[in-house]
């Protein structure tokens, strides 16, 4: 195992940054080796919108369940799926784009994830720590207004960076046998493997050294999944012109 | 900017391999590193399907546009959003699951991407090349019927992996200026960006060592989106148990 793949499963969420700030040219540094991740037939349908603490900021934070961490960390970047450009490229070459399919909507989607996960390698290779704020979609159309976000534009997640000031340990993953299969689908041991895996999850919600639980992972999951998950996505998505078809 | 950001910048797609194999341990390890990454809501929704080399190897490149490298890649990877999981997590717990939801669908399609891409990080840190593989939705139903996917699994892209036997030149990417935008979204200095871009691209493709076209990327962009992209998804996921709300 080399330095990278050590640097990788050292990762942990952040959610407790110093005070010390993070040079633009970082930030620029970091973006770039977002860029350089695959893009489906190189559309490059990601766009970074950074925001400054501050007022715009403070109503980011609000709007994601007020986590403090989203109005303090010293960098704060919003990940957006971005097919306005490309009208805008069709538009220019007199092309009529057939927009709105489903696929368009994943392999956008899916792009941003890829720069938004170079990025990450990229900040903790330089001692960065990071958080993915999926809870920008709580008040998803909120976020779009208050980021003059366009038709075919919208935030996939937000992401804190800054330099750690807490140390958590790392959570521990499902066993590669769950998550690796062989030719086919297939559950064989899978059962087994969560009993232990239940008991690994609940000694560490139980020993880690902030907020203690008593929780496994299936228990996790089947609490979470008895509740609807953020419901107005679709018409959101919609109405910006995705998944129409 | 240090090896690991040297790295995420250096990446390329490699479509020929030698013909040197890949340890399994190595396998394991890239799938440890992908598992690291950042999941939303410790969901941890990715199950990888790994193909040998043979016949349903075989019958994968048929249906992904007969791409060779498909076929001949050391490794090959299936990478599948998988809340089947989740089902089975519930009925052990007597919780009924709300599945459909299309906040679903995009968290555990992110969760795929985010893992996959910390898979390639770590394999190009040890010198394997890779491609991803996005024409597996070309036939994704004929694709989710040979690996036996059931309900709430869907195969997000492939990914070939072995070692470069061939030395492709990084693809130029967008301005940063046209990427990252501060405090809201905007298009000041788009256009002219693109202008030069477009001018770059050109002289990317006219002079690359394999395959030279005359191809701008405004100029690419509107003639694919002419057309239409894979308008069989929205019916496959519906009836995967996705996008229905």
């Amino acid at each position: 195992m080399n330095d990278v793949i050590q640097l990788l499963q050292s990762h942990r969420s952040i959610r407790k940054f110093t005070d010390q700030g993070i040079e633009q040219s970082v930030v620029e540094e970091l973006i770039k080796a977002g860029q350089s991740a695959a893009t489906s037939s190189f559309i490059q349908a990601c766009t970074v919108i950074q925001v400054a603490k501050g007022e715009r900021r403070d109503r980011l934070a609000e709007l994601a369940n007020n986590q403090a961490y989203v109005a303090d960390a010293p960098v704060f970047l919003v990940f957006c799926a971005d097919m306005h450009r490309h009208k805008v490229a069709c538009e220019q070459h007199d092309a009529e784009m057939l927009s709105g399919f489903t696929e368009q909507f994943l392999t956008a989607s899916v792009d941003v994830a890829l720069f938004a996960q170079n990025v990450v390698v990229a900040a903790e290779s330089l001692g960065l720590g990071i958080c993915y704020i999926g809870a920008l979609r709580n008040k998803i159309d909120a976020v779009a207004d208050l980021l003059e976000l366009p038709e075919l534009v919208y935030p996939v997640f937000g992401l804190c960076l800054g330099y750690p000031a807490q140390d958590p340990e790392v959570k521990p993953r499902l066993p590669v046998s769950v998550v690796l299969k062989q030719e086919h689908y297939n559950e064989e041991g899978n059962s087994e493997s969560l009993v232990g895996y239940d008991a690994h999850v609940n000694a560490y919600y139980r020993s880690r050294s902030e907020t203690q639980k008593d929780l496994t992972w299936t228990g996790q999951i089947a609490g979470m999944l008895q509740k609807e998950a953020r419901p107005h996505m679709l018409k959101f998505l919609k109405e910006k012109g995705f998944l129409l078809r």
